[in-house]
């Protein structure tokens, strides 16, 4: 008996177990199973895709990922230009700096007696502890950071640079702000006032009522002109949250100013969030299609998975596979320095959107 | 035979069914039952406990509440001042504003053909709808009221008042930021550049480079003073997300300055998110006790839950029972308009921490 | 501006506070919101539908409702038949049983030291305590009655009822049972030897090697029967679990011998858990009409919530508002004593299907 | 500065990328990170334990799995005895047996029509395809097994037993049953009723109603002998579901009859399902240290992830570091064929449990 439809075309293939598997044959054999662990495979030869083609690649980062261990996975990410644009909340790059600046992080339990904690200063994250006291002296080190800027207001994009910059000429440390610093790619964090960066600067402000002056705003202007210059983009999310949204948004405000923008050309999430109470992090890729935000053709795939398990297969795999496509890219040149950054040589502005007939 | 035991005290109630029962009723009995059936009737007795005593009351929204029909109803817990500062996502303001001048959400599907939607420029949200083109409306709206403000940087707090006057000049409608503006509460929006507001402040940036600017640093100092201005506070969260944790920040950053501070008193979140994947949104209050975001001894309770469902009963139960706690209690009053606001009369610095000695 | 599109037609109306709503107008008005609100809304609206309509309901409960306190709720549900026919967990029935017995739950906290109830000797339900002496007391109830009937393979549909007539005839309590019993209400408990009761029976056949026999296929005959003799069927699952897909099974089963059955007409089902890792309990009602289990054209609805939040309010408002519905309501009446079962006065047989031709 | 705190031990070490890991080298790093990755790395090293201590191990299997592409990753685990016992789903067996009779599940898409798909009688799972008359054609093959066997109860231990047996003589095909046949690893489906298998028996019952007994009380205490013959035991639980419980059952029944029995000595599960709604598929391994199914010092992780993208990545890691240790495991032998199995060369009854004085 055999039972023809046209909705049997690929069957499943059973994953094999092979002790000696890297991760890039892992991943390979498991886009021919089914739920997360297609996903997950998906997700590999989709990113492929977006470093083969000529295209601008977003990197959203939300959640604890670096206070949970993936610091420097994503500073390789930076580092090697698997992606070309950073969006991030202040968290992720606060406890970045917490550990260039030569803190850790610790391994603790999701059941501790939080009590005791408080008492002992220690601050929990889930499983993962850190000392409160260190925390308020990063807050105090970007404090006096921060006096050191000009008085006038610093995009995000432009305050972070200096900031990988400082932490690069202070520490000599690896990390997300220094080895973006270094590779010149730039990282916008549209939620700052809602982290311990913003409570350093706040602190700046408090000695000198003229520091510490975010311009949220240029951010969005620059986010978009980055799509309008290269209206070919893609988009990797890590969590959803605030970035995951800003990413979108830039496509969107560009469309609004430049016709040739259609969303993104690719997209992948890996988000343990769901679409089904209507929130942003949860909102599915097709969602995202009605808003134009991802073109309606876009290769795209959603991965239901905690990204501290998935990422180091991901990446790893992707390390592999990706080596010559890495090597032949040739991604946006940005200058990040000042108040305007440069891509390709040639300013980007950060108070006007720039604009392109139809 | 009877099995002694310190653990059990107290016996579960079954819950009996009541055709006239009242949300109050309902949640009374709710309370002697278990699982989230409890924690939901439990957190209205919290919310009780943090109206009779002499406490401020911060309420965090974030998820598409506005878009889901919950707008009339968050208007009326600042109206009647259920609670006495807002801290909200964009994306809850701006919905508001829509439905404010006139505009509508829809009733739609999730599993809509999203190509089809882009086609008729029909955004969606889940199973809501809204048109593309009322939004561009919107956003240029927006930008025209940012050209005529001051150009000086505004924190969100004061531009958002002034938007809700604008409005309500304007309209003369019902919704969360027209009732703000009437009821003197102010709305703090930590993450504006990740929304549609911010899009529209980018638009006026684009027609005169000096407008548009937003400080949201100020906005951490003037949220730390409010705590510090009367330490007792309580933190009802709603989604998760920026609101969350700037609520709890203003509790660490004022207990920074000030001793007496010693985290929120009570607590009440309803959130879908879980904690095991370490995320912000799904953290548990026993976690933010460690960071000292919330009060070792304070009285806190966790619903996880969609919004949509359960704040309608908490609500309408809390509308009947606390009634005359309502009544009598004395809020802080604030005076909302200008670059300093006021409390009690006298003015909260935007641009120092108030500090007080041990 | 006005935007026409066929998408833009049913406005979301927000929700209005009312102090003195009951549950049944406060369902009235979540009909016009979004997600998860609506849906609860949605689902009284279709059991009401399914009361009116000439069908046959099937209940499925998994999770812990009973030890929960949705024990006379449920009790209630079958009382004045709202509902059919029950299919449960073992565990929802024998917490149930522990309850009519007179023993108790109790109320805990998810965050006990488990070792010190393990000293103690009590077993936790996530927020909820309970004896286990009490619960050992309870399994030799169980084995000791099991000795009683007589050493034949039972269906667990009979061994249920003459295990509430058992219960009833010794306690008089309420209960789901003991409601069954009285109200010729059918029981299926499909995974039973998943179960304190299953263990009950273990014992019994420890103690005489004839005891204790299940015949857990006549079951499957039975529940296919039921739909067979009046093929318009509903299903209303609370949770997911082995009843989730034993209702659809049935459906299934009966289309089988009988071409007359075409899928459950209506289906509500309130669950927590999610489609996209594969698994039956979060699986769409969509996906259900691939299978045939629902029919194409049916009404239905998920609703994403625990059932101890949702319940109570969904019955509330069915209480109210399908009180006439149900006066007129003529259901199935079944006979339950012995190894064949009766609808309207005829044996529906356990061993074999009834067919109908084409 | 330096924050000494007993709390700050083990520091988080960020997690490095290398092209040509292994899985056994990324899941080593991954155990000093945090959240899921640790979980699922910490879950190796546990599972690792377990076979080099003198236990037996209970391998639980829910959701769909074997549709979902793990099929020979199961039956490598039965091969090769990494596990001793099988408690499925009966769906996880059917969907073996569909392959192994040289059928496939094909890959979909999980927003399918799912009224096309109803209309080429295709059956969906989530992203998962399969023929409905391929299925149909089982369910009599199933059937007609059933027939050539006594007329007598089997347990579902020795029913698979059989079926493994058929299954192997007639195809000589891989897979679970098959596998499980050849190793005389035994397996139970509790929920039988609640499954294709159940309704191929069904359907032989219509034929003969002598035929389709199935004795699920006498897998109640098969299980618990097992655990009472060597009372070291460790579970590892997929998907939650009837499994996870019938393994902890098997723990509790047999420690009432034998005080040598003190809870699984290590646990590992892999779930998507959360405690907080109270089910048992979510509910904590705490919880189960205050039932006793757990030792209070049992080592135990839960990882939070879909089984399709965590088990290639844990059992892949496995293979390559637990190879001298399965070398020198000497795991229980079984011998399973007729109604009582033997353990180690004696009878195990199915009719009575092995009572040890204290």
């Amino acid at each position: 008996m055999s039972h023809q439809s046209r909705f049997l075309r690929v069957p499943v293939e059973p994953f094999t177990v092979d002790p000696h598997a890297s991760a890039d044959d892992m991943l390979a054999r498991m886009e021919r199973i089914s739920f997360q662990g297609r996903n997950l495979a998906t997700a590999r030869r989709i990113w492929e895709r977006m470093l083969g083609e000529d295209c601008t690649i977003f990197l959203g980062t939300a959640g604890a990922l670096t206070a949970g261990g993936l610091r420097l996975l994503i500073a390789h990410l930076v580092e090697h230009r698997y992606i070309d644009c950073l969006v991030s909340t202040g968290a992720n790059l606060y406890h970045d700096l917490h550990e260039t600046r030569g803190r850790r992080h610790y391994i603790g339990s999701p059941r501790a007696d939080d009590a005791l904690l408080q008492g002992d200063q220690i601050d929990r994250v889930y499983d993962t502890y850190a000392s409160e006291a260190e925390f308020v002296d990063n807050d105090e080190w970007i404090a006096a950071f921060a006096l050191t800027l000009e008085r006038r207001p610093y995009t995000s994009r432009e305050l972070l640079y200096e900031l990988g910059r400082h932490l690069w000429e202070q520490t000599g440390g690896g990390g997300i702000l220094t080895a973006a610093y270094r590779a010149s790619v730039p990282i916008f964090c549209p939620a700052i006032a809602d982290s311990s960066i913003g409570m350093g600067l706040s602190q700046a402000r408090h000695r000198d009522a003229t520091a510490g002056y975010v311009d949220v705003v240029g951010d969005i202007i620059e986010s978009a002109n980055i799509v309008i210059r290269h209206p070919r983009t893609a988009s990797i999310v890590l969590g959803g949250g605030t970035p995951k949204n800003f990413i979108n948004q830039a496509s969107v405000q560009a469309e609004f100013y430049d016709p040739r923008v259609g969303g993104h050309r690719f997209a992948v999430q890996i988000v343990t969030d769901v679409p089904h109470f209507g929130g942003a992090s949860g909102s599915s890729l097709e969602e995202a299609q009605s808003w134009g935000k991802l073109a309606t053709d876009a290769e795209q795939v959603t991965v239901h998975a905690d990204v501290t398990l998935a990422l180091p297969l991901l990446v790893s795999a992707l390390a592999g596979s990706a080596r010559e496509t890495l090597r032949s890219r040739a991604p946006l040149a940005f200058e990040l320095a000042g108040p305007t950054m440069r891509v390709g040589g040639r300013p980007l502005p950060a108070a006007r959107f720039e604009e392109h007939g139809p």
